[in-house]
């Protein structure tokens, strides 16, 4: 079967750099299928695009190429990053973008473990010409090509042990209550927050209380509507994450929300 | 041959909600050629989706399987749609979408009549974990690719006699007066009434004239450039449709108008 | 091998324009691998579609096929082109868009020389009705998918000796000062500007100084990290030209800076 490669960047949906990569894919390994898992992320913006490709590559088939380049340090001596991950593979500039896909476990489900990642260093996968500014084109999609046409993942350099990461945004604890916030903001202004299904185990759904932006939540809900129109919802998202929306309005908006807004749960045990 | 699944939602062109649906099917049936008809749905809004998939899909070779995803009441009773019609497929929330393909005729040549339509409820061809906000990857998606990959229509569902739809965009004639509106303004800001080409047979071209906006085009053009740039024309347009545009500018911008401007026209018969 | 076939429009990247095309493409030659170049070159604007086809035809293998429709003049007299060139494909409008591709070989390295382009009069080729306004669908696209399957550009129509084109955006010389200007502004605000790289041969890349929008760069970098974020810094692109950007912040915005935006170099001789 062909190998899947996605692409995740912050190029812009206008940008020709997206198929600057692509031809060079093509080029080498025509057999692959790409596919765009989207090129707007904001500007630099790594814990966005981090959670983008956690979210969105467990939608696709094991063994899938994900290369993801939000990369404000290209060109300086920052390592590339190749890792295979339950099958998959991640490419991406050393700078925390792997860092959900590595150490989030606690978060989403599929991600491998922090093992098996190398230090892309082996230039006979470059391009002949290495730009100081687009790393994308020169050296993540001519490595993607080698990874999609059977290149083993130990070719590509030697394996490192440490890569760069952030802060896990994980929830915290206090007896009954939950101090959480928004991971990131969806086209339709929906609130996706830092809290898993799972954390909700062994909760009563219908005593859970979501506090953010000066609005209360009651009780968890599955669907838009089963609210009327303009009326705030929580429910467990198609990330398996908690979320906050309004029925056909948006969330951001009316709340004044953003990736970084505190999200408090109280979450009374099951009765 | 492969099959072609083009993609029709209002999930926004940043969003990689559209890869996830991809990845789904790419999952599932990996010969699939994918299309985005287009990601740009304004939110919520069926209408212009209906319009969307009406026009674009004219252009696609029979076979091609087409799914559109604008579905605000996701989760809820609402029911999920199948339909063959000459050939293709439409897959799409039970929420009007479909008025245009089973039903507008009258508006474009080439839609199916209101028959071999099921209710998609077979739950086999489902993913296993089924959220209640992204039946666009859950539902929508694997159904398309077990189309793709050979599944009859018959397998997704019971067959249905009545979908939801809404009242048809027709003008209406009084005398050689005919009352229609705008349906859609395309990015150029060009606007295309509810108006077929084949009304306007019998009417002699040069004596037609379009009311809109306060203003009045006198016969109709073939191209932008019959027109001085900054003029005002008419013309049938690639979709059939009559079209008021503003050569090299926005006819929107300069006339004021939006979906559901009226339009009128007098239509003295050929001489 | 499939051909592939690449599009550059102004159709907006929310319009189902190019879905349209594609339809067309695949239809006729289902084989073929299509690319978005971008959908995003502002309206009616020849001289950035010329650029963003010349720069990013770079990146695909030789014999892709380019198609490029910004073509206000579309359904006048205006001719249509097919040219080969280097092995690779160009169909466009005959108003200048293939410029920089026939004529540009001062600025990028890889055009095709001035020959063996013809016009598209062969409507064997066409679709059964070509409207007067989408001819990227009726005539590019069918076009393309004919010389993706196969066809010689001879098939076409016959050859032509003279193109439209713009006067080619060269910098001058006066001593050690050379006037030029910005022929791009990318999604980041980095500014391309139309100096080639191999014009800054035998310059002492330390003492050369750049001076735009009231500023002034002095030596050149080679990645933005070079410098501190929010400074100033010029260094050869991934385009082989000079750019002018702001790390991690956008020079456009920094310097009002837009197409056309004068740039001065003063290049000293290597010592």
């Amino acid at each position: 079967l062909p190998r899947i490669i996605t692409l995740l960047t912050d190029f812009g949906v206008e940008s020709t750099y997206p198929a600057q990569m692509k031809g060079v894919i093509m080029g080498r390994c025509p057999e692959a299928a790409i596919v765009d898992l989207s090129h707007g992320v904001p500007k630099h913006d790594v814990h966005t695009a981090a959670f983008m490709l956690s979210s969105a590559a467990q939608a696709f088939p094991a063994g899938t190429i994900h290369v993801a380049v939000v990369d404000p340090q290209v060109g300086s001596q920052r390592r590339a990053l190749a890792a295979e991950c339950g099958g998959s593979f991640y490419v991406a500039p050393d700078n925390g973008l792997l860092t959900l896909v590595a150490y989030g476990q606690s978060l989403f489900g599929l991600e491998c473990p922090p093992a098996r990642i190398v230090s892309i260093e082996n230039r006979t996968f470059f391009r002949a010409d290495v730009s100081g500014t687009f790393h994308g084109r020169d050296i993540f999609a001519p490595v993607a090509a080698a990874l999609a046409c059977g290149t083993p993942v130990d070719e590509l350099g030697p394996p490192v042990d440490e890569i760069e990461r952030f802060d896990l945004p994980l929830p915290t604890h206090a007896g009954d209550l939950v101090s959480a916030h928004v991971v990131n903001v969806d086209s339709f202004g929906n609130l996706t927050t830092n809290v898993a299904a799972r954390m909700l185990a062994g909760a009563d759904p219908a005593g859970i209380q979501v506090h953010v932006g000066g609005a209360v939540v009651r009780g968890l809900s599955r669907a838009y509507s089963d609210v009327p129109a303009g009326v705030l919802l929580a429910y467990i998202g198609s990330a398996g994450l908690l979320e906050v929306a309004v029925n056909r309005q948006s969330a951001a908006v009316r709340l004044g929300a953003a990736v970084g807004t505190p999200v408090y749960l109280r979450m009374p045990a099951q009765p």
